[in-house]
């Protein structure tokens, strides 16, 4: 950030007086800017015994492995994003079920919320954003290619649950990126 | 918003190539200004068969009930911004335990977490957001003058489900504000 979003003017950085932490500030209007986490929002849609992964066809990771999933948009609740992402990047129309992982992604300023889903029919297809779309057995998941850590934390506590016959929810936190390639 | 962040030239709203939304964008150098939900991040602390409420010191709703809770940092967990914002609120202590509501506030943008928690020591005062801080018994919540629908939802909840000696997780969305005074 370089310009107040308000006036134009150029921002400092600095403690704002009551406050603890530095933040862009800009001395000609006295707004303060404040950056928070970003809600990425996706599911795991289920059709029989199989799920629906996305092989993404942008970037970070592209050609990588995911459920559906991203940024939540304003106006619309955790659910109606994971579903709208799913119709996004799979054109697939799902019902959104139980709570399943919330990874702390610390180091990128992002919360990930992914829930299990239902697909309603299986009828699927890539949206812009996908290379491919596929329903796959937990079998033919490739763990190696996934496109991130919370993806692979999602599927793997999924899959768990499903063995053991729960349906729980799980937390954890990722603190560094990927190594580059 | 006005101006570009970036680069400080004033911004249009139009939907950008490929997207499907209106957003704040940058002619001059081409940054497209995203804006989205922000997380709120709250606990109920309990201490025996209390828990510890906050008499909030600042707008909006000066001088009504919450408990403590506010906007989460980049590069803090979920927990760590519940556990925070009880410290700086009411000068308290946490362990932090499980998930207890999760609030979609669509009309403000927000969207309102809290978990159960559980005081360290009965040690708490007000922090400088806060006109008072009080451990009360269920029979002692001031019902009439909670701050935010969020807050209500969040404490009927929790009752409901400690009576019934369960720790589950609650969704709502709430789609209007509160009416004026």
């Amino acid at each position: 950030m370089n310009f107040c979003s308000n006036c134009g003017a150029p921002v400092i950085s600095k403690i704002p007086e009551g406050d603890h932490r530095a933040r862009f500030v800009c001395e000609s209007c006295g707004t303060v800017h404040y950056q928070n986490p970003l809600l990425v929002l996706g599911c795991v849609p289920q059709w029989q015994d199989k799920i629906l992964l996305c092989r993404r066809a942008i970037e970070p990771r592209r050609g990588f492995w995911t459920m559906p999933a991203g940024f939540m948009e304003n106006g619309e609740t955790l659910q109606a994003a994971a579903a709208r992402e799913c119709h996004e990047e799979a054109l697939a129309t799902v019902d959104i079920g139980s709570l399943l992982a919330v990874v702390n992604v610390t180091h990128a300023h992002q919360v990930h919320v992914m829930f299990r889903a239902r697909l309603l029919e299986p009828s699927y297809a890539p949206g812009p954003e996908s290379l491919e779309v596929v329903l796959c057995a937990e079998s033919e998941v490739p763990w190696d290619a996934l496109a991130f850590p919370s993806v692979e934390f999602t599927l793997r506590r999924y899959f768990a649950d499903r063995a053991a016959g729960r349906e729980d929810h799980h937390f954890t936190e990722l603190l560094r990126p990927l190594p580059r390639p």
